[in-house]
């Protein structure tokens, strides 16, 4: 059986447990606690040696990490991903986005303002983080005002892995208020099997 | 024909190059200036809303955006991209890995160390990129000391998306000559049709 380890409140490992949820996939969830550094130990660095959540055992001994590597992997095949060749590679190009225009700045601050053991000693960094988030919502906002969903105006995995700290972008400081097909699609996203919002 | 709307100093557009050039794809190269400001324009922005190099024009009016999308795009069907699902989950491994864990570290040091207008102001941001660079350099080293390739042994876009910054890694002030295996492979990859370094 496939088994995940990962950590609830990581936005990059709640896309994994929506892509499995979604597909109905029968998995195991290993948690794991990046705040006592588990991901430093020999034996998770033997399953990835870049140390970051989530992972996933295909088979024992068999891992894969980065969130959309995994995501892909699950979803290829199935109508998370669409078949013909410009539309998947729009889906990657939004996975690609969202590691490097959106994650970094959106799901940042949110761990220094939320998950942090200490947030106030981390306010400068997380307000430097504001406005290269509000550039990725406003990117997400400009494309979702003329369709429902991020590709093929289909449910893919481009919208599980946007969705991942879109849904959460509050607690970082950002106000999605600003952004009504943002959230008229956060609503989308929420409708489908399957999603369900981070427990932390 | 394919065009490519990328900026000759950079990296991510020099991967596209060397796909299309491995490839024997025909294509028109427009080059963009982005200390300019150039993909800030309107026109700019209506290829991609993110304000990024390289565009990939694949007919007029049809843009692909995110270096590693538009790798993937050009290597599918070709020997630069595996066929097995497991090993195709890798090559995006270690596409995310370059952009979330290389890139933002290699690329941007070499930034702005070697292409700033004013290399000294930012020595204090470049000096910041160091550690992170380095850990990843250690994660190529570790893997290459046991594989000619980074996936299935075989030469693939995996290799082309890493070679971008880091065989200009020394621009950013990091010693390759710690990295035996990683030099080894920078010299396996030279050695392959359409490979050039970069030229600026």
């Amino acid at each position: 059986m496939l088994r995940v380890y990962g950590t609830s409140a990581s936005g990059n490992c709640h896309k994994v447990r929506m892509a499995l949820e979604a597909l109905a996939r029968p998995y195991t969830w290993t948690e794991i606690d990046i705040l006592r550094g588990t991901t430093r130990t020999p034996e998770f660095l033997a399953m990835n040696p870049n140390g970051k959540v989530p992972v996933l055992e295909i088979e024992p001994g068999t891992y894969l990490a980065e969130s959309n590597a995994i995501l892909w992997y699950l979803a290829e095949g199935t109508p998370l991903l669409p078949s013909e060749p410009l539309q998947r590679a729009r889906v990657l190009q939004w996975l690609f986005f969202e590691q490097y225009s959106h994650e970094p700045y959106i799901a940042v601050a949110r761990f220094l303002r939320k998950l942090h053991p200490d947030p106030a000693s981390q306010r400068a960094l997380a307000d430097s983080k504001m406005s290269g988030g509000y550039r990725a919502l406003e990117v997400m906002e400009g494309h979702l005002a003329h369709t429902p969903f991020f590709v093929g105006e289909r449910y893919s995995i481009a919208d599980i892995a946007l969705y991942a700290y879109t849904h959460a972008a509050g607690d970082g400081g950002f106000e999605l208020e600003r952004f009504p097909a943002v959230r008229a699609w956060l609503d989308r996203v929420q409708a489908q099997p399957g999603c369900t919002p981070m427990s932390a």
